[in-house]
């Protein structure tokens, strides 16, 4: 046997590349590692911690993939998704917006993580700085500076109910020279769909900039009040990001799509027969059934709508009252000055001991996080119950 | 309804970046497309265009997907992958190779594409030149382009039995300057083993000139003579990427696994969590069964040993006797160039008129391709049968 391990000699090339050593870790995936061992360990973690359903998919879902899988033959498929996949998302915007998008503007991708890749990739060459929201999704920031792009903050007040608007971005391009513009509504960690009105003006903005706009659309479907408008319906060559993962409880089937303008599909496609050949073949045969689980689909958001109601109760006398919108998506974003001003030892010590898993907000946020947490209650009511009962007993 | 598709103005964003210029399509891909086409109106294509084995995924794979499929419960899971998963991919390297790997050192992939991301991406700054085969796998130049790096080839010669040699890489470096070197056993598309000799005087060669080794082994376990050695065998530090794809006909499911050296783990697994969160849960379930289904793994190689020795008897008489060694991999390269010099025109009537489909030459070499067409011998039998049959006739 060859002591692989043992003759390591690291002084030859035991060195990372520059835009690796740029990419911060995703600290809710190290919460939820963590979380995992103290499950391993027979405590049982109320998780909190990802964007992660605790729900099944739709029925109708899992007996595509069963019908599917007995065949025992899941091939590659074309880059861009199988066909009917393409036309059912398609129809999918006229149905719900209203909006008229042709099959094969459809990009369907290995979860939305692809669709970033493939959109900054095709946009935008190394140095360019695209505006992102700050608080915002972390790999926003992870995925640009892998690809040697600047993420430049758009930095979200409350004043504004956590929205980017037209003025800030002006203002961002004039110091930034911006190459493009990403958006997220609803938003995590925040929850704030932005209102229709302000969503055409952004898009109008970014139009008469010059900034191609990328609109992270993965939690529509779930919002609580508003709901959240696509932003094709303002600007027919937004480069549109949407998933199966949060609506139809879908995520481990790294499944979803990207709407592209039609210059950008041979280019998108290029890259994606590339560095992804085809996304997952089950994923996409049992996606196309998810269209038919409304229903089901409708149940699950009901269900967070009553989690999210019974969190908003319960946090204020916790100390855990000044949270963010939370119009849509499954977060709580709570502002925990009053109880610390070091979020991620807070979210250690609440995990060793209370048993809640929740993400420290400087994941989201590099200048406010530290006073930040995000709880997610995409899990059961239960969970939700027994979060607030163990919250209670440790800070009370 | 928001004609959206009619709205479009191009003139503010419609440009694409620079580097998805430089991705060249998948010729394979646009002859699979065109191929479907065929297919769908009823012409009967044999399909030899892409490495996509005809058989079905082994029944323990399928009957582990479907077991998981039943509770619809399909998480994320940690960026590395499920921990049993990694643990028995890390004991196969003891048992196949007599190899210890420590488990912590596997990361499981969404497919081998995500491991030359992860690879390259984590040991390589922008304008880095990396040494690739060529003739070879055309992604690993169309990734370097996209991520800004810059494939340098080493071209392949017949008097090495289309093996890279340890001269053809210091001569490379030399002129170079390399910051890397990939290298494939069995190759595509030559189906090239290198034997273990040369393989370790590489291994060394790269190891004296600072140049990290990745290795390419997604065709281990299909090889008809020597059978092909891991490059872990020879250089502890070697990036190994490698998939089910293949071996275990499982391509759709878009699941591999990297082998990296303990100082690459943590900055590979950050990419990880960010580009890709995880790889499909459905998938990861089913290739730990992958391990225990050797015998039907056996007899699908057996399939392929028999269509190799049906097409290498049956090529010379049709003018497509000058191949490459094909030793592994499902793949017979043939040099074309008493038949025509322009492969792709070639390979476009072959599939119209004798309902062949193969890949021209160039995907995989752009210097010799034009006289080169690759057939893959991933399909049945019967396919290959026929597919004799059609070019006998066309042909002759």
């Amino acid at each position: 046997m060859t002591p692989a391990d043992d003759r390591s000699d690291i002084s030859i090339s035991a060195k990372t590349s520059l835009r690796a050593s740029r990419v911060a870790p995703f600290l809710a995936m190290d919460i939820m590692a963590a979380a995992a061992i103290r499950d391993k360990q027979g405590d049982g973690v109320i998780h909190m911690e990802i964007g992660q359903p605790s729900a099944p998919a739709p029925r109708r879902v899992i007996e595509a993939a069963q019908r599917a899988l007995e065949t025992g033959r899941l091939p590659y498929t074309d880059a861009c998704g199988i066909p009917a996949l393409r036309e059912r998302i398609a129809r999918s915007y006229r149905d719900t917006y209203g909006v008229a998008v042709a099959p094969d503007r459809i990009v369907v991708t290995t979860g939305s993580s692809a669709g970033f890749v493939l959109a900054f990739l095709s946009l935008f060459d190394a140095g360019a700085r695209i505006a992102v929201p700050q608080p915002g999704y972390p790999a926003y920031r992870s995925i640009l500076h892998a690809l040697d792009l600047v993420p430049a903050p758009m930095i979200l007040r409350e004043d504004d109910r956590f929205a980017p608007t037209s003025e800030a971005l002006r203002a961002l391009h004039r110091r930034e020279a911006l190459s493009g513009i990403l958006v997220m509504s609803p938003a995590n960690p925040s929850g704030t769909v932005i209102e229709p009105a302000r969503l055409a003006e952004l898009c109008a903005t970014a139009r008469d900039l010059g900034l191609p706009f990328i609109s992270d659309e993965i939690y529509h479907g779930l919002s609580y009040g508003i709901p959240a408008e696509t932003a094709l319906k303002f600007d027919p060559n937004a480069i549109v990001i949407n998933s199966f993962s949060k609506t139809f409880c879908m995520t481990g089937w790294r499944i979803g799509w990207m709407v592209v303008p039609p210059w950008l599909v041979r280019p998108v496609e290029r890259l994606a027969q590339n560095l992804y050949i085809s996304a997952p073949y089950l994923s996409q045969v049992a996606a196309l059934a998810a269209f038919d689980a409304t229903e089901e689909a409708e149940t699950i958001r009901l269900g967070y709508a009553a989690n999210r109601a019974l969190l908003l109760d319960a946090f204020p006398s916790l100390g855990l009252g000044r949270t963010h919108p939370a119009d849509g998506a499954f977060y709580l974003y709570a502002d925990v000055a009053g109880l610390t001003d070091d979020a991620s030892s807070f979210c250690r010590r609440m995990l060793e001991q209370a048993g809640v898993a929740a993400t420290p907000g400087l994941d989201f946020d590099a200048a406010e996080g530290g006073h930040h947490v995000r709880f997610s209650f995409a899990g059961s009511e239960g969970d939700c119950v027994e979060a607030v009962r163990r919250l209670k007993s440790w800070l009370g």
